[in-house]
């Protein structure tokens, strides 16, 4: 008997932010205390509405991490205050950033024994965007670190990301299947190289992520990660 | 006649930063201008040793890179100051540091011509620290992207990283050299791994790679990324 994978999928890749770990809940949770913190500057809506203009204009030279919002976060608060921000509020906004890389890292559920199983019969490439040292770290502390065959931090997620990727570590991309709770980043651009992909919803969505037209691709989705290894068996 | 090289070295890391291109002089003049900024609230050597103590204790969270730098020039800032620190200073600080991603890039005498003849004859990787996004940025600007077989940006430059790196890339380490400007990053640490090493000193020594010790290490010195070629043909 092959398993059906022998002829199937190769490689597994891992989305790891909001696909193994809790990421966008402790940001959301910061930006609400960013907000109550800047409230005698301004509306929560135009706090909200400044920041992601801020962060989305500051993506193409920060990129993507914790290193990058704090920054985007005081230039948002020079900005809304009209440059009335205080030092010691600075501090304020520093230290919050702070607190979202020294957080402990949080599994979501059932993932720890989810890419066990997957590791035994896949190659699983674990495949991040964010601040180099930091996702580092998170992986490290979520005790994975040696079920994958290869970590891959990445600038950006576009398809040509995954091309290169997947033509440097010599996979078919007919072999590949993306698993990650982004739309934009883990699932379209793998689907337009010709992988496949499976999407697991996070419980929210990035607001960078809205809005992201599902097209007329067609990819799996699962509610857990601990669902994956069952599907991938029928493929 | 079997050239020298196809019997030893297989394998040539670059580092980038003063290696390839100026980098260190462009910081060294916005820590001028930011001592400036804040000579107000206290004497210039004050200013760069608590810069100095607060980037090495933010590197093990922040690692290496532009990002890390902005965000600790801002907590010096706040020390320095008492919190006294103004928005409209902050600002100037931000767009300090934004200076150094913005400013074009200027490659080092003879490197395109040194790099483009390496390439040729060995495999050429690109190994450096840094912010991933800003690091691929400059790889763009520099013209030199092509020349390279692989790009590696990885948090830390020790045993362990050359090391994993190498076996990796499946190259033995005595067919591997390392060429770079710090004696911490680019040459002690693959000395130890069984690899060789080619300093090339850059015109100024960053400050948390000082006094590091030369100790019983053989290594070669080399004025030029230029004269790295023939040297590589004695071994």
């Amino acid at each position: 008997v092959t398993p059906l994978h022998r002829v199937g999928i190769e490689v597994v890749g891992l989305d790891a932010d909001d696909t193994l770990w809790h990421s966008e809940r402790d940001f959301a949770e910061v930006q609400h205390r960013y907000r109550a913190l800047l409230a005698h500057y301004g509306a929560p809506d135009l706090i909200e509405s400044v920041l992601l203009a801020t962060e989305r204009r500051n993506l193409i030279v920060f990129g993507y991490g914790v290193k990058g919002f704090m920054l985007s976060m005081i230039e948002t608060a020079i900005e809304i205050s009209g440059q009335r921000i205080t030092g010691a509020e600075i501090h304020q906004i520093v230290e919050l950033g702070r607190s979202l890389i020294e957080r402990p890292l949080e599994l979501l559920p059932g993932v720890h024994a989810a890419v066990e199983a997957l590791s035994a019969d896949y190659r699983v490439v674990l495949i991040t965007k964010g601040d180099l040292i930091h996702q580092e770290t998170k992986i490290a502390a979520s005790g994975l670190g040696e079920l994958f065959w290869r970590v891959e931090v990445v600038s950006e997620k576009n398809p040509t990301t995954y091309r290169r990727l997947l033509e440097r570590l010599a996979v078919d991309p007919a072999r590949f299947v993306m698993v990650g709770n982004s739309l934009q980043s883990d699932i379209l651009p793998v689907l337009d190289i010709g992988g496949r992909a499976v999407h697991v919803p996070y419980e929210i969505t990035w607001a960078l992520d809205h809005g992201i037209a599902e097209a007329h691709h067609s990819y799996a989705v699962l509610e857990s990660l601990a669902d994956l290894q069952a599907l991938l068996g029928t493929w």
